[in-house]
């Protein structure tokens, strides 16, 4: 393991970023600059490349999935939930929307010295009706504590364990032309309540954040679209896609689903496109932006398409499955507002597009920057 | 998830600390404490309560193995490691001394804004070494960025996931007075090539961490003992230990193992002692100590049975499987010091005593407080 300083250089990112920024951590094209300069190609292997929020790798025939996500939302408390729901449902909501349902939750706390036991308990108990509401069980943890200054209160580091059921096969590499991109919700609401926090904003109405867990969400729209276990849904039976090269994706009208959390729903979307070299159509008037949300983005000077998410999914769906399963996701309490915000296009690949109210296109990138430092 | 404050309160813990304190992520008492106090009836389940350095839950006959350990260690490069080989060899150690085979690992980094790039570089390359040296795949991560100020450079996240073979099933509650207590090597190296950083102390041969996977080291003593795949060794073919009720003890003559980590040691026996109801008798003698390790911790005023390791384990085993276990784990790199220190007696339950050389005898209690504070 002894292993000299030259051996680590890497000449390109040190000389664009000398040092670790705030916007390396955005989720969006910073973070994706490190991912691809310096992550990947340290830690190279199939499930790591895939660059799903989850990975899936394979024991005796079942499907683990694995995922991780360290917590460092300033402040600890807001309102609608804290670091230890948001731990929770985070963590949770990357297995759900990779189609695995979530069974175990390890979770690492960072404490830092001096902060009040009493904020302790009130995250810690937090934290265990988060896991009790989700449906996963909280199996091991770790504690450790820094000396005052070199932390923040709490950092929150969870991990989730699940299993994929047979059938389902999501990635975010199996869009194709003609799928259609389906939104659970409204956007905004989490960062919004986040920053209405952090810079004292108040609305007329009380603004919680969003997050919940996603997992009763995804399962009903995974029965509706013909997977995950039948398989012989209206989406196959008619053996339009029964190429027997890739039996997964033409068993599960799904192509894939994210929640769009850090880099907001435009960040998701461009992730994608770029991962299934294609390119993506939005209709601007179909996405609903909550009018205290747009409000509050038109004070401080954000684009609601940017900011984070922790109760809303995306998905993208073969376009014989899409009506049902939208019908499915309005039937669920998280998916009530649920509506077809756009379509997956043969053109401008990896580009995702916006078409306004009146008529204009504009290209949505990945959020360049840090728009909302420490937001989940 | 809506929780009043009114809910969290937990008399006895804030009457006692108002705060945390480094005290509580020491490994010893005060973490103890907190885990009894505030986290095991929070998050109560029995994979938990098992009090294990990992759980093992079971999927369609799969038993699958996760453990999760947040890595605060300061400072970030040290004599024989860093932050990143001590983050991948801790959990691999986790799994491994539970008798799991270590398999994937997802690793979650928090960045100090204004990390040097080439720092965070050398790490990630040193974090994906140290996964290769121990044969597990890192399928998944996640980086966040805190303000300049909030955190402390870098800390990491490792959570591990293996697979328990057939037949094994070591816990801390299994042992037996009359069990035999060996440990893989000399004591102290980590936490004192830590300090001497620290603190400035020159030693006349180079002092470097002990850190390594100890994963083969305990497959060749789960073979030897019995398990993990046969479990018709010597150690049950005379039918002694034949009762129906407990079969995965009797298969496998190891009764559990610890990687001595914070708290060192006596703090790792005090645990297996309390959790198992029986007492421990060491032989000082028996137990070795580098003259480096004791020098230093003489001039520091530590005591090496408390100082942490990072490549070394300690098994209770089977007094019929002993001498065969010894002989593997001497046979392999990382145990050719490996001794019998001590044996598992049924007086002073949970209480571990040390015989000194000039035959008195004294207990050696859990750590109190914090001695060697962000060891690891």
């Amino acid at each position: 393991m002894a292993v000299s300083p030259e051996d680590f250089t890497c000449p390109v990112l040190i000389s664009d970023y000398p040092n670790v920024l705030l916007g390396h951590g955005s989720g969006g094209k910073m973070t994706a600059r490190l991912i691809a300069g310096l992550f990947l190609p340290s830690f190279a292997n199939p499930a790591l490349a895939a660059l799903n929020d989850q990975a899936v790798v394979e024991w005796d025939g079942t499907r683990i999935a694995i995922t991780t996500d360290s917590f460092v939302v300033s402040p600890l408390f807001f309102p609608g939930g804290d670091i230890g729901s948001l731990a929770v449902n985070g963590t949770v909501n990357d297995l759900a929307v990779g189609g695995a349902i979530p069974m175990w939750i390890a979770v690492a706390f960072i404490l830092e010295e001096g902060l009040p036991m009493a904020d302790l308990e009130r995250i810690v108990r937090s934290t265990a009706a988060a896991a009790e509401a989700a449906g996963v069980t909280l199996v091991t943890g770790d504690t450790k504590v820094v000396d005052r200054g070199k932390g923040d209160g709490i950092f929150i580091t969870t991990t989730g364990v699940g299993i994929v059921p047979a059938g389902v096969s999501l990635s975010a590499d199996r869009c194709r032309p003609g799928d259609r991109i389906l939104l659970s919700g409204p956007i905004g609401v989490h960062g919004v309540a986040i920053m209405s926090v952090r810079e004292g904003i108040e609305f007329e109405t009380e603004m919680g954040s969003d997050t919940a867990p996603l997992t009763g969400l995804t399962r009903v729209m995974l029965e509706a679209a013909g997977g995950p276990e039948g398989g012989d849904g209206p989406s196959t039976s008619g053996g339009r896609h029964a190429q027997p090269s890739s039996p997964s994706v033409d068993r599960a009208g799904i192509r894939c689903m994210r929640d769009p959390t850090r880099g907001g729903l435009s960040s998701a979307l461009n992730e994608i496109a770029q991962a299934s070299g294609v390119g993506m159509l939005l209709d601007e008037g179909a996405i609903e932006v909550p009018d205290a949300v747009r409000g509050a983005c038109e004070m401080l000077g954000l684009d609601p398409l940017y900011v984070a998410n922790e109760g809303v999914l995306v998905a993208i769906v073969a376009p014989e499955a899409a009506d049902r399963v939208l019908e499915a996701m309005r039937s669920h309490p998280l998916g009530g507002r649920a509506a077809l915000i756009g379509e997956v296009v043969s053109e401008h690949s990896g580009i995702v597009a916006l078409r306004s109210a009146v008529g204009g296109t504009r290209v949505v990138d990945m959020l360049a920057g840090e728009q909302l430092p420490r937001i989940c």
